[in-house]
């Protein structure tokens, strides 16, 4: 039974005799070896003893892995308190040191995403894939330490109006259905989003989430967009959007702290990293530092302000004057652009935002119409994070079945289909509301990531699959 | 603020005014509410006061939604320790009597499946949904504390050759790529299986899982049968077939005891309505009973045989000599049916049976060839269980560069393609293995529900989108 190198560095068991498996990551002076097994983004120090077998030595090299025993001792080497002197070693696996792409060396992140299926071994992306990992742990827990119901809403859906987005199709070549080349009997696509699902779960369950792979078929290939990517849509009954907004803030604000402190050691290398980037550079680089910026999340209320404040301080701003925009503000119902956002959360404010209260018409059909404002609105709200824009995006649902079915004639949606969603109004309906998070923009946020590509294992776009 | 009705009913806040809103499951005497929020398989009961106003009682029904206030009481009807009398009351979602198909009486499940949208606001479907959800956060929580990496592996995939079964192909219309009918530049496909993936994750991460939706496109409409459908699947480093067998074991046991403990309400539940289901079959049902089934998994080893011995036992069976199977097995090497596996679990073990070192020609070309048998054979594993039978299927995988090649050869596996997979083995391979447990399965198993269409929300077969 061997024992993880995380456990080793922590417990610091002196004198005992472990077995240790794991990878090279350097080996120098025919003597020291950093071994590296996945479980935390420190190395572990194998000492070899003098008498080892030239052969074996010759083995070893970056990337190979190996199986040793030996007893732990205190290192007097810089960076670790402990150390393993080598008492017996085997390689198992080679790598080439002429073939092998990966050196003990900083690779570019171009490099890395040519040969993606070799990440996991670099120590950036084994430090971001633990981070990913403990956000998507951190998530669970708290929607399930308050009562929230985990659903699995369908990946392949027969409804063409989740929400904004081209849809991907679905067919089937399968022999046995020659003749039926739709397998489904109907026309199915890719999911863009669990909320109506979710929907239907909420109006029993109460309180329901969901965690799950969402699609777009959109032709941009930029640092944003993902063609796959995974999504969490929390759906409340009986709640309003005050309350929505509240939760929203907790919630994320919940999972960076708990993610920040299980995960101090590669937060720690990460912001290491992004501070090194910032200062190559220079004056173009991000001042707001990777750990600094998440305390500030975690410490501060968000800023709440209406759709038409938003409009306000944008239309007055020097940027907007002046014509730094691309997209001028110039009129209430305007949409806003990811440049309007970065405005208002990294210049104006230098604090996520939440805007609330959008115009109707560009919004989704099921969010619920304000009565009490001369424009009209809808309870909808964005959360806006610094180097990211929007991360969660929600509303209120209309719950009234006569102005949901009104609303949906206007937009255009088949009432016919949507009969099984309409029950969900038509039969003891209640307030309710929920919001989406992209859950890559998160991970890219608390890694300090500035390319979504580079926080997922094998990312899609257009024209891109990675491996 | 609201309190949920599983608090009221575990705390029993005697005396305190409480907020409390959910759904009329029964309403008798025009007095007494069974209201629910999907909390809890338990009602809270209300009642109500006798100046209350005529038109409120008028629309009180079964399904409609109310907002009420009152104080906690003792109660003195049976079945419930507290009960709540109402002060105020509000409507707010009607839900007409003579259109609501759900009413307070138990529902077919075929007539439920017909009305899927609607299933998440019964007794039954609440409960199996509860259940899921546990068992998923179990699932993380059991890697999770033995540092696993929760490891999001592609679900659009450009490989065709993840293991078995039919796929489904992703097309895009979208306007903008309409000359470029494959969005991603090539054949993309639904995944049928992230392992392969998980092993690329392994190689840098040592011990990963995956926890997401697959596909297979298999004209087969049974009742375990899903187009869609979600499965776990873990890749470690470092581990051989022996280990794996009992990580398999472990892992399923401690997920089902905490389940057990976590939701013993909804459980008790879901064993009555087996009870009652297996007495009105008569002979033909299932005596082993759900809580006792599930107990027996929890306290017990699993028998373990080899494929050899197993197929010794089914060949000298007087079932297979009186010809009772629709297979009979008369030699080595041929493929497991349904029927066999389901002989041995419940008829010659009852008990839930590992069988390992099935013969290489029937399983993936992945797996790791064993030596020492005149036969030739692959160290897998499937993990049976009684009433579903394979509920885990595994491996260890060949992790030598040439002979994986070689299999590959002769699996007609295209290796051009496969680069960034044998990279793994080109590179610092280790012994590794894995195994994928169909969650739908496990659900079943544990909620005793004998159609895999009834554990999920919304299922998708051949020709069936429930909605």
């Amino acid at each position: 039974m061997h024992t993880m190198v995380k456990h080793i560095l922590k417990n610091k068991p002196i004198d005992t005799t472990v077995e240790i498996n794991g990878w090279v990551r350097f080996f120098r002076n025919d003597r020291f070896i950093a071994l590296n097994d996945g479980s935390s983004i420190h190395n572990l120090q194998l000492v070899l003893p003098d008498h080892i077998d030239r052969s074996i030595v010759q083995q070893i090299t970056v990337g190979c892995s190996i199986s040793a025993t030996g007893k732990v001792t205190e290192s007097a080497g810089k960076g670790q308190d402990v150390e393993v002197q080598v008492s017996t070693i085997q390689v198992l696996g080679l790598a080439n040191a002429d073939d092998f792409p990966l050196q003990p060396k900083r690779h570019s992140l171009e490099f890395l995403r040519e040969k993606a299926a070799l990440r996991p071994r670099t120590n950036l992306f084994g430090a971001i894939l633990r981070v990913r990992h403990e956000l998507a742990q951190q998530i669970h827990r708290y929607f399930s330490d308050r009562d929230f119901i985990y659903t699995h809403t369908p990946i392949i859906t027969a409804s063409d109006c989740e929400g904004a987005g081209e849809m991907f199709n679905i067919t089937s070549h399968d022999s046995s259905t020659e003749d039926q080349p739709d397998f489904f009997g109907k026309e199915a696509h890719l999911t863009v989003s669990g909320q109506l699902d979710g929907e239907v779960a909420m109006m029993g369950l109460g309180k329901v989430y969901t965690f799950g792979p969402t699609f777009r078929a959109e032709n941009s290939n930029t640092t944003r967009h993902l063609a796959e990517f995974w999504m969490v849509e929390p759906e409340i009954a009986f709640t309003k959007l005050p309350e929505l907004m509240n939760t929203a803030t907790d919630f994320v604000q919940t999972v960076i702290k708990h993610t920040l402190e299980t995960r101090a050691d590669d937060i720690e290398f990460l912001h290491q990293r992004h501070e090194n980037e910032q200062k190559q550079k220079g004056k173009q680089g991000d001042t707001w530092l990777l750990k600094d910026k998440l305390q500030f999340v975690i410490d501060n209320d968000f800023v709440k302000i209406s759709y038409t404040e938003a409009i306000d301080i944008l239309r007055n701003s020097k940027h907007n004057k002046k014509g730094k925009f691309e997209y001028p503000i110039d009129q209430w119902g305007a949409d806003l652009q990811s440049e309007h956002e970065r405005y208002l959360v990294e210049k104006h404010f230098k604090s996520p935002v939440i805007i609330y209260n959008y115009p109707a018409n560009i919004k989704a059909f099921y969010m619920k119409a304000n009565n009490e404002e001369t424009n009209s609105t809808v309870a909808a709200m964005d959360v806006l994070f610094p180097g990211i824009g929007e991360i969660i995006g929600g509303s209120e649902r209309e719950a009234d079945l006569n102005t949901l079915m009104a609303k949906m004639k206007t937009f255009d949606i088949p009432i016919d289909q949507m009969q099984w969603y309409l029950d969900t109004r038509r039969f003891g309906t209640v307030p309710h509301g929920g919001f989406g998070l992209g859950f890559e923009r998160l991970v890219q946020f608390v890694t300090g990531m500035s390319n979504i590509k580079d926080v997922t294992l094998s990312p899609r776009a257009v024209k891109y699959i990675a491996y």
